[in-house]
């Protein structure tokens, strides 16, 4: 299978159109201005003037962290998106104007890196452990692919080729070297995917196969150094995931981010060569995250150390980490997984994220971010105990360290990539956007209701009258028998095979095939293997994962209790931020307050109404406690 | 009232003079040898060398950690004891030897302190935050002043008093310093009891009286010195209680061991002085603690960042701190509260934590140490992961940072003064050990099945015919109705008031009072407010805390459920470690294991038989889950 080019696909959804307005309108030109110090109050960026003065075009010293190039070729990447979804000429513009500072802040050779290039040039290439160039450069590379993809223009692609070709030229055979934090890869494939250049392939194929070939490479390396930038433990290989060669990878280990841009880049890699190794390792990392290491949101990395995985089942949803960054980077990988095989888990996981996890970094006012995304706060505990210190319970502004925010950016945009594959004979449908795709087989227009409603209608116009097969995602919360397919207004019974049902047919001009399945309200437990959350139910319905809100149910949160059998009553909100989003209200119970720290009385219970907002929207209506999972009783 | 000295009691109790054994045969010893450096394998102490260097008797460097004197403080402290509870001339010997190098390390000045005499004698008394000084001359006053109670021997004495004076000669109102860790106020208190002479009460009166009276004190310190041990933040006044003068303390705050250390002693002081502003500030503190800060087995200190208190009601038992020292101060606190003022309360604090997290920090082979107490362990992340790295599932053998077996060698031996309070009029018995008691008003003697049975015989021999009150304990898990007397086999109405049972008589000469009082098991419920705890009971009898341990009830703990009105049957056990203690059988239930992440149906429920063990011997039997809170369902 191919993946599809986001300038296949237009998006007009009821659910993630105001999304892309909304970073369009506020973020990008927000981000902007920090990276060009605009925003008064805010911490300094200093990113464009860092690539100014390594381009001679001005004087100064370098300013913030050592992968600071990274921002500017995030909000590049992003732009380059926005264009493609919301055309703004004066934008490509000021973008091109950043470009044209990039090509001059490369240097001769084809190195660049601000950091290095303006403070310890001396030191280019000897500190891979800490050092980001090959991963600043892989967001360069990202970038570059985004704006030709959108604009056609090659300046920044021809960056991102001589950046290659020097990287090339400095790593392989003679010199063994893997970076410290991985998104080479990802930039070299996506580079391969752009141009063809195998060369690009080859590359990318040579960090792969290299991780974890030599284990005590970063302490080797650390040997040689007398310069430090972190002061990074190089003996914790699993932190960027060098513990064991890729393919004898079998559980998600160390810094999420590092973990999932890697794991994107093996699939994306294995679809290229076909490298069955690869492809069987992707596999056993997916079901290490999704069986055993991953929040019911779709959140990843619970360990509040070093941003990390922690053990099997262990997902305190009060400690969470789970960075926004490293959701999405498992949607990445979730999609680059099913443009290397088509299995409806990898979809219902990269909804699980879109729908949850990810966009629950950003408020609904596009100028407040959560890096860390957890599943219960308590103010007064939350951002202030130790375990806690990281979660914090409203969303702060920009960051100095900004990564998530354009990282939601560029997802968000590029959506439109990630509901498509396309094979020989296939067109597979793995989120009901509402969004017109212009693949090889055909012209799909897509209406969708989704995810507040199961019902989504596709009009299918082949580029010739032929036969191909459309295969349709079944949500896996779905029983399949209650997935309702009509075709041209006929009940149609394709064959549901592995989350997908095959509708196989000689497709005419506007033909339809329309979709209804129920999104009833579901109870959802853990295994009691995980320790936080026995005892206790979650509600979701369709892809949504919902939460509870001290606004909506008083204080004391931990004194409510699901009665399991009540009946879930469904709510289209209508006015506020949950407008348009269907809320939950359920019997409960509450357990009484009490200012006896022991005593031999359990707490008096009484009735109590509960409200349940979708988790993504939690936290957009002030301070308050908020949990997504209830004690049942 | 007046403080009962340990040479007025004998103890001979079933459940407390073992352990007394167990320390004077094995505890003491084997700390010896480390003191010496004489336990191949254990981490160097070099304590008593120290103490030969700065005595001129032999060469070499300081080694160990800055308060490293304190050890051999607290091991002639215990020892001092242990000659009383077990008389043995040889260790009277050898303590003798050490109390010589001790008395040669005293500088002429009085100056007592190795590491700042060997290492930086400069810097004698400039860094109050860190130094320890007048934390390890406090521990050799509480040293001297039990060697002196117990041999009458006054060699400590002088070193102690001589060091008193120095003080003295430093501090006071021309040059302020308040220790950075307290403990020299209780070791000043002790000095003042046994010599009677004021100088020592008003000296630990200007300590008090110092503390929080400059909050910025060790900031400006920290400004004035040039070198530091720990690079401890001086800005963290609540750590070391001095954000706020003690009279104006409503809330336990910082450092749970200093904390406790500092509240001591102002017990102490308000019954040497009859400061009835300390005393407030006492019962405010003490409410603090017990109504908002304390684990259900005693423990307090819950953060695990810096061994201190945490917010009200912030009782995690699976990330507890819970220091056994800690706990150990808390029950001198308790005792000084009742010789200040007889409230039932204190005693049944004290009994919590005697009888739950004091000693559940020693293995029952005397040679492994928890300074940590859980309320809840899961191997393979207890320990392992973020938040509970401090968290062991098993005892450790000894530590360098040895401050919790010499403390608990202490208590244990000298229990006997714990309890009792003498008044003009009044006898109070606050515990009911075994013992012989020799008081002003009378011998008592106690025969007691506690805390097993709820029977216990006293037998009363007044010094004269004379009347005078026995108050004997209610403790406060029972109604005092059920709290049966028989005095000569008589029953007996006394007045009941603040958790004591006030027996008035004339007395003579071999009197008898017989108690009983049902020890029957309970169920216990935190407030809503602790989150830990919601939704869960603990199961107590008499003054014992239980635990489920999965040596007993097979692994997943957390998927055990507690019937809410089973009944609970008791167990007396004859075999292994358990023998003699009563256990708890108890019906539950038991949640199914699965290998699904997150499911829409809950977990299937079977019956199960469950066992609860006594808290404080838990890890005794293999390495596996504890828990003392269950769910009940």
């Amino acid at each position: 299978m191919k993946p599809v080019s986001l300038k296949q696909v237009r998006l007009h959804d009821s659910f993630w159109s105001p999304y892309q307005k909304l970073v369009s309108d506020t973020v990008l030109p927000y981000q902007e201005k920090i990276l060009n110090d605009e925003v008064p109050g805010a911490e300094k960026s200093h990113a464009l003037a860092n690539f100014r003065i390594a381009a001679g075009l001005e004087q100064g010293e370098f300013y913030g962290m050592v992968f600071q190039d990274s921002d500017v070729a995030k909000w590049l990447e992003a732009a380059a998106y926005s264009l493609w979804v919301h055309p703004d000429p004066a934008l490509e513009q000021r973008a091109e104007a950043v470009i044209d500072i990039v090509e001059k802040a490369q240097q001769p050779d084809g190195y660049l890196d601000t950091y290095f290039t303006i403070k310890e040039p001396e030191h280019r290439w000897q500190n891979l452990l800490e050092g980001h160039e090959l991963y600043c450069m892989g967001h360069m590379m990202e970038a570059a692919a985004a704006w030709y993809e959108v604009t056609g223009k090659d300046k920044l692609l021809r960056v991102a080729e001589r950046m290659a070709g020097h990287i090339a030229n400095v790593f392989g055979p003679d010199r063994y070297g893997i970076p410290g934090h991985e998104e080479i890869e990802v930039g070299l494939l996506r580079l391969y995917q752009v141009t063809g250049k195998a060369s690009y392939l080859d590359l990318a194929m040579y960090f792969l196969n290299a991780r974890g070939e030599r284990p005590d490479f970063f302490k080797e390396e650390k040997a040689r150094r007398d310069f430090s930038i972190f002061d990074m433990a190089p003996a914790n290989t699993a932190y960027n995931q060098s513990f064991a060669p890729v393919r004898e990878q079998s559980s998600a280990e160390g810094h999420a981010v590092r973990a999932v841009y890697l794991y994107r880049a093996m699939a994306d890699a294995a679809g290229a060569t076909g490298d069955e190794g690869l492809r069987k390792a992707c596999r056993r990392l997916m079901d290490s995250i999704r069986n055993r290491k991953m929040y019911v949101t779709g959140a990843i990395g619970s360990s509040g150390e070093l941003e990390s995985f922690s053990k099997d089942y262990d997902l305190p949803g009060d400690r969470a980490y789970a960075e926004t960054c490293a959701q999405i980077g498992l949607v990445f990988f979730a999609k680059s997984m099913l443009d290397l095989e088509p299995d409806g888990r990898y979809a219902d996981l990269m909804e699980r994220c879109l729908y949850n996890s990810t966009i629950s970094g950003m408020q609904m006012d596009g100028k407040h971010f959560f890096y860390v995304n957890p599943l219960e706060t308590n103010p007064g505990l939350s951002g202030e105990v130790f375990g806690m210190r990281h979660v914090l319970p409203e969303r702060p502004g920009w960051y100095q360290c900004a990564c998530c925010p354009p990282n939601l950016a560029r997802m968000i945009l590029s959506l439109g990539r990630c509901g498509w594959s396309e094979g020989e004979d296939t067109i597979f449908v793995h989120l009901y956007l509402g969004q017109t795709a212009e693949l090889a087989l055909a012209r799909v227009a897509v209406e969708s209701g989704y995810p507040w409603e199961g019902k989504v209608k596709l009009t299918v116009t082949p580029r010739e009258r032929k036969r191909f097969m459309l295969a349709l995602h079944v949500p896996g919360y779905l029983n399949s028998a209650d997935f309702q397919v009509l075709c041209n207004g006929q009940p149609s019974d394709g064959v549901v095979e592995m989350g997908y049902f095959y509708l196989d047919r000689t497709w005419s001009h506007g033909d339809t095939v329309e979709l209804s399945f129920p999104l009833k309200p579901r109870r959802v437990y853990g295994t009691v293997r995980c320790l936080d959350t026995v005892g206790k139910a979650a509600l979701e319905r369709g892809p949504i994962v919902y939460c509870f809100e001290e606004t909506d149910n008083g204080s004391q949160l931990q004194a409510l209790l699901l009665r399991r059998d009540a009946a879930i009553e469904e709510v289209l909100e209508t006015g506020g931020v949950l407008a348009g989003t269907v809320t939950l209200a359920v019997d409960g119970l509450r357990e009484a307050d009490s200012d006896i720290l022991y005593d031999t009385k359990p707490p008096a219970r009484s009735a109590a109404r509960l409200k349940a907002v979708p988790y993504y929207l939690w936290g957009n209506r002030g301070l308050g406690q908020m949990r997504v999972w209830l004690r049942e009783g």
